[in-house]
């Protein structure tokens, strides 16, 4: 390739946009789309930095579908996204009943930033790449006994190739009837939970068992991504990402775990959180009755 | 204190509800608020809650605003969002020229969250504890170059306790006249382009020099929020909020930094944002001579 040319085609229009005009290239390889013809010289450019930089830029059309939901926690759906949009060459799905921001359900709890879904679950397509699953309490909660939702989830499961969720969110799948027999991980205070859903809960930043891929609290949601994006492209495409993102945390204090935390702080929040999770475990045991 | 009066407390709505009702009664401290008065059982339940905890739940009401703009990178904004929700008793501001949605104004590039500012320039209050600045290329540029948006963040930073960013947000700070002399990072592509702005490039993951502080690309916004939690509140608080959010990060691979990265894979960043690079070179300059 010559280099220049593709410094040329990055110039003007900054990187993010010299990113999307790449993926829209890289849909050559799709499985799901006719090959994208190349029109002019721009495309011949990219097609050669294409070439240069295949296995950071290349690789099959993706599509992912996050679901959203009133009471979600934003850094849960945001931190995967982040990852997500930083792919070449997919398409990405904010899933709801229907495409009324969520959030806002409550007057008397206004959230900052509601989410307007891009699609409902009736135009979801089939054969997403990823189905995730945000948390958020006591949003789960309601979620977690929403046959409409549920059902969308355990139909959308038979085709997916992977079925994700970060924090609390596999307690939505749990209660969806995914994770049966799987090994998963949830936000720490409510890890336990998932065994009531017949999952086998497993003390990890990312679970990956067979198809289904959980990831701890919050913030664990960008190791998450990182990890399903290797797992959608390669390492290399993965690290290209992580260094996109500056993905070199350096966490200013050491109190990310109840070990680690100091006793008083893990303390006060197991005395926040044991009225949440007891709800969690009374929920999770209606659910899986509903299941069996 | 009663723990069973406080898991009470606690048990049907959820932690962040619970997180909600302590954090009004801590306005007990507020400099800019009168005290909340108790009216009946309950809120003496979390009168009993805020004194047994009162380090981890305390403190005056806190008021931040958040610069919102068009071709910002969501994860900048709500990384520190979601640490400075977490605090109790705060008043958090989405700030922009007006309350539409920004983030598709090219509708070419659609964006697939847009953000609703809930706060304009004329309307947001001053005395801010915090003013912070978001990144975002291209996005980023143009703002470096609107003298709208620059006097009202030179005008807040008269009166706010901490001016700060995360990512490319620091060359809009730069451009406002608010970095000049002042240690600051930035993302990892465009850090020696402060220097273009009269500020010393510093390569750490947050930069601290007197009331300015800075954070490095994206995923630093959340190290950056804690090390702000913990300026705002205290040490001990701000590891409750690391543990609430599980910010125990485990990346699954180390390519974080140009340094760390395959040579591959920061090449290829490299030439990606060669142009935009320069763009922001030419923009710093540009800037630096409105100013002088």
């Amino acid at each position: 390739m010559d280099r220049r040319k593709f410094i040329k085609l990055t110039s003007s229009a900054g990187a993010a946009i010299a990113l999307a005009k790449i993926a829209a290239v890289g849909a050559t390889e799709s499985k799901k789309q006719a090959p994208v013809v190349t029109k002019d010289s721009a495309d011949q450019q990219h097609m050669d930095a294409m070439q240069q930089y295949a296995e950071l830029t290349g690789g099959a059309k993706l599509t992912i579908g996050m679901l959203v939901y009133p009471g979600m926690f934003l850094q849960d759906l945001v931190g995967p996204l982040a990852v997500f949009e930083s792919l070449m060459n997919r398409d990405i799905h904010l899933v709801w009943k229907d495409i009324n921001p969520v959030g806002n359900e409550k007057p008397e709890h206004p959230v900052l930033i509601p989410i307007k879904p891009t699609t409902t679950f009736k135009d979801c397509p089939k054969n997403l790449d990823v189905l995730f699953v945000p948390g958020g309490v006591p949003g789960t909660f309601t979620i977690m006994e929403d046959p409409e939702v549920l059902m969308f989830l355990a139909e959308q499961s038979k085709t997916a190739r992977y079925i994700t969720s970060v924090c609390t969110g596999s307690l939505i799948l749990g209660a969806a009837g995914l994770l049966n027999g799987y090994k998963a991980t949830s936000h720490w205070s409510t890890l336990d939970v998932l065994s009531e859903l017949g999952a086998i809960p497993t003390k990890e930043r990312i679970v990956v068992d067979r198809n289904r891929i959980t990831g701890g609290g919050v913030t664990a949601g960008i190791d998450f991504g990182l990890k399903i994006a290797s797992l959608l492209r390669n390492e290399n495409y993965a690290k290209a990402v992580q260094l996109y993102l500056e993905y070199n945390p350096e966490p200013p204090f050491d109190a990310g775990t109840p070990e680690k935390a100091p006793k008083e702080v893990a303390q006060f929040l197991n005395d926040m959180f044991s009225g949440m999770v007891e709800t969690a475990k009374q929920t999770a045991k209606r659910a899986k009755k509903r299941l069996s």
